[in-house]
């Protein structure tokens, strides 16, 4: 097993559609089994539902595709075995009270705590800012890269580019707080744009 | 006198170039009263050089281009002068040492800094994400715009749109803390993109 995708959701969806498109094969895990293994059904792909009761196996990347804090969560309870792994983050802990704030601690960004649950696994921020739908539906959005492993970085930089999308790489996993904190506003904007979730954050060329 | 810029620079350029071409006359001053004056003759229109040493006087929007953190220090200096009138900060407070960093306090930027030196303004973060070569050019970017007033976020949009730039307003001037965050990513970006500093930072629909 090569991919593990935690979650049965939309970005779970989303993500597993194109790294399937890009010729990697992947394998779905949620808390409910029935779900994980529809998803992969669904995918009419090498993608197999899996449960979260038995950690990451032997997985070598594992994606994280739950919300925040549950993203934290898991990390913490698979600490051990998620040792030397790599692990992309993609949660945007938007506080779903307000939906004016983030909902971490000023200074810190949920990839870090992330790595701070599970220290010795090679954590990367990546696709946090690439809405579900748009993911599924193929279009080549700008995919932000940050994390404190060169190499892992590149890896998924590399997964990717074989995917359609374009990494940018923008350093090491502090600048989380950044891609957090300008999905927080692309979410907010969404009501003036078009209300569907159909955009992207990109740097484009003017 | 309507719209007062503050600096002389490729930033006080290219905002200036836009919104003459919008039909909005602009006036510039610079602590370099010569080099006001110059580019307001280089822009051939209803621009005209001032000294900073009369302050604000009866200008009703003030757009402070100049850097951090000589942005706040103006607004300290003019704090009586600028009761009451529409201040823009258009800066990027990026630590040069490292071009890793932000050089604003932890959970602080430039903006809020700016409306703590001249408490009574009626401040708004705008153009920080737009290169002034790209603003001179002529591209139609995104100006995203933060503020506590909303009148006064609508202004800017205003002038945004009239200039032909395409204005999202993201909410209070606390998110001035996102747009400066991610223009850190997008200047560090320029490097791998093409060192050119040509793109602009967008929500694209895809």
């Amino acid at each position: 097993m090569d991919i593990l995708i935690v979650g049965a959701g939309n970005m779970a969806r989303g993500i597993a559609t194109r790294f399937l498109a890009g010729g990697h094969p992947v394998h779905i895990a949620d808390r409910d089994p029935q779900k994980a293994r529809r998803l992969a059904a669904d995918l009419n792909a090498d993608a197999t539902g899996e449960s979260l009761d038995d950690g990451p196996g032997d997985a070598r990347v594992v994606i994280l595709a739950v919300p925040y804090p549950a993203n934290k969560e898991i990390a913490a309870a698979w600490r051990d075995g998620l040792r030397g792994k790599l692990v992309v983050d993609i949660s945007n802990p938007v506080d779903f009270a307000t939906f004016d704030d983030l909902a971490t601690p000023v200074g810190m960004s949920a990839a870090e705590e992330v790595a701070a649950a599970a220290p010795e696994a090679r954590v990367v921020k990546a696709f946090n800012t690439t809405f579900a739908g748009n993911l599924a539906g193929g279009a080549p959005m700008d995919v932000f890269i940050a994390g404190d492993d060169e190499d892992a970085r590149e890896e998924i930089a590399r997964l990717a580019s074989d995917s359609g999308l374009r990494p940018v790489s923008v350093g090491g996993l502090k600048h989380a707080r950044e891609l957090e904190g300008f999905q927080l506003l692309h979410m907010k904007a969404q009501e003036q744009i078009d209300g569907r979730f159909s955009t992207a954050i990109g740097f484009a060329t003017v």
